[in-house]
């Protein structure tokens, strides 16, 4: 555990833009040192600085070239950028199992750009919580813009909507029916929708089918609703779309401070920080008290969950 | 709420092998009725009874399919049989997006086979709670035999290890790379795996490389494992090879039996019950102290997450 003069410098080097100091911020933050308590406080009073880009979406929809393009789109702009990428672990090994991220890290030598991956770790919530922290460190190192990408399991894209502030949902045409299926969730999450890989046969066909799916979600005779998620035809590959992408990305920002609607998000966001803090705090308290004892009384039937549970949690 | 005398004779009548009051009870026990607890507490002493068998797999690869087939395996041996499916309901609507699991459904008139569907629900840690307190409902029922499908996001993997005696890998040869990639965990949980669609091309070199990759996961000069997992050729749809996939789950549970280890499993997922029990009821209390003042300290950085949520636990 680092002392804390040591800490307070590490703060002041990371609020600097020092990315190595955030490297080693982060790394303090995520695995929940000791003396991540202060860091993550401290870091917290950046919170809501940045726009929070959540990319989601079926595995093979490309979200990683995606993610590199608006990379370069932002930085084109001179925007400090923050991408965390989660990877899809073996909650078991712990071990980071790195995908075909190539056209992100293409990018990691650029000062302007602060690329972490992040990896699951095995406890539910574990990683939601960690990319909370995450996102704070990189706000205080001044990213302007945050890129979340997920995985794309279904889990993810619930997760992502209490972290970021606009939901990329990517897809492409070439997708089948089952992965579709998948996406029941995302209609309700997606700020906006990209359709990617749209040199593709059946782009059009894909975007009005996405569009007519969106349409349908709403009842007859609700109110319009105050942002219609629009539908962008992409091809990462090319860049082909990426621009007019950007533009709808900053449009919903735009939107959300206009109609107040940031600020819900964020109070959103941070509920859901709480809620996973509390979670992990308990579990390890709780469950650090479940000996063996406990167990086999389990496995004889003296017990039961929720009598054990009820009674560990009292001595809380 | 159910009277008390009611609950007793529910219990009673689902212990006789009444499917209706397995439904109701199961009702109870999953949305967490207040009577649930009682309810509870009692199907817990069947725990263990009954062998689970985890199915899981990437989206496509025929498991719905497959939990059919295994259905008709069972019940041609007059093996009582519980089904849980999962579904990939929207999280935030609450609403259930039901599948094609019509083959499931053509054994839903057979009074030996009992199936529900679970619908995720909203909570992290919410639907794994839900299918410990179902799996004890089946328990007590009398089921010999309950299979647990999941949606097939890594996600589910990692449940699904936590809930099953016996957990089913399916895939198939048709799969890309990318859906492979979602793979890594399953390799370490997998008991007994099965490539489906067998009839398709490249049924061989899938049963191969599936070998191979889980030959390759252990270490080199390891004592070799009390348990290989088998990689069986299925094809669902004609029914090809399900006798051999039996034979396989059989062989596992008798290993599991003669090994020590069901007990050791037993004990794991207790513990995960018991976990997952204390996370939700925690939640419920302290995230019930969350009231508008809080999220307004936290937007206005009055507080930060780390110490609300201490605080909130204290008066726990």
């Amino acid at each position: 555990m680092p002392a804390k003069s040591d800490l307070k410098d590490l703060i002041r080097r990371v609020r600097r833009g020092d990315h190595a100091a955030a490297a080693r911020a982060l790394s303090l933050v995520v695995d929940e040192d000791e003396s991540a308590a202060s860091l993550a406080r401290d870091f917290f009073k950046s919170a809501g600085s940045a726009q929070k880009v959540g990319v989601c979406g079926p595995p093979g929809a490309g979200k990683s070239t995606l993610t590199g393009r608006l990379i370069g789109l932002y930085r084109a702009r001179k925007i400090p950028v923050g991408v965390l990428a989660v990877d899809p672990s073996s909650s078991l090994s712990g071990g980071a199992f790195l995908g075909d991220r190539l056209r992100i890290m293409a990018h990691a030598t650029d000062p302007g750009v602060f690329i972490r991956s992040l990896a699951s770790r095995g406890m539910v919530g574990g990683l939601t919580h960690a990319i909370f922290g995450a996102v704070h460190v990189l706000e205080a190192l001044g990213c302007a813009k945050i890129i979340v990408e997920t995985v794309g399991t279904g889990q993810d894209e619930v997760e992502i909507a209490s972290v970021a502030d606009t939901v990329l949902y990517v897809t492409t045409p070439a997708l089948g029916d089952e992965i579709q299926a998948m996406k029941a969730g995302a209609m309700e999450i997606g700020d906006v929708f990209v359709v990617n890989k749209a040199d593709l046969a059946g782009r059009d066909k894909a975007v009005a089918d996405l569009r007519g799916a969106l349409g349908l979600g709403r009842a007859a005779g609700q109110a319009p609703r105050a942002w219609e998620p629009p539908v962008v035809a992409v091809s990462a590959l090319s860049g082909e779309g990426v621009e007019a992408l950007g533009r709808e990305l900053d449009a919903h920002w735009a939107h959300l401070e206009r109609s107040g609607e940031r600020r819900e998000r964020l109070k959103r966001q941070h509920r859901a920080e709480l809620e996973f803090w509390i979670q992990r705090r308990v579990l390890k308290t709780a469950l650090g008290r479940v000996d063996e004892k406990a167990l086999k009384d389990l496995l004889s039937g003296k017990t039961d969950p929720a009598s054990l549970g009820a009674k560990l949690l009292r001595k809380h």
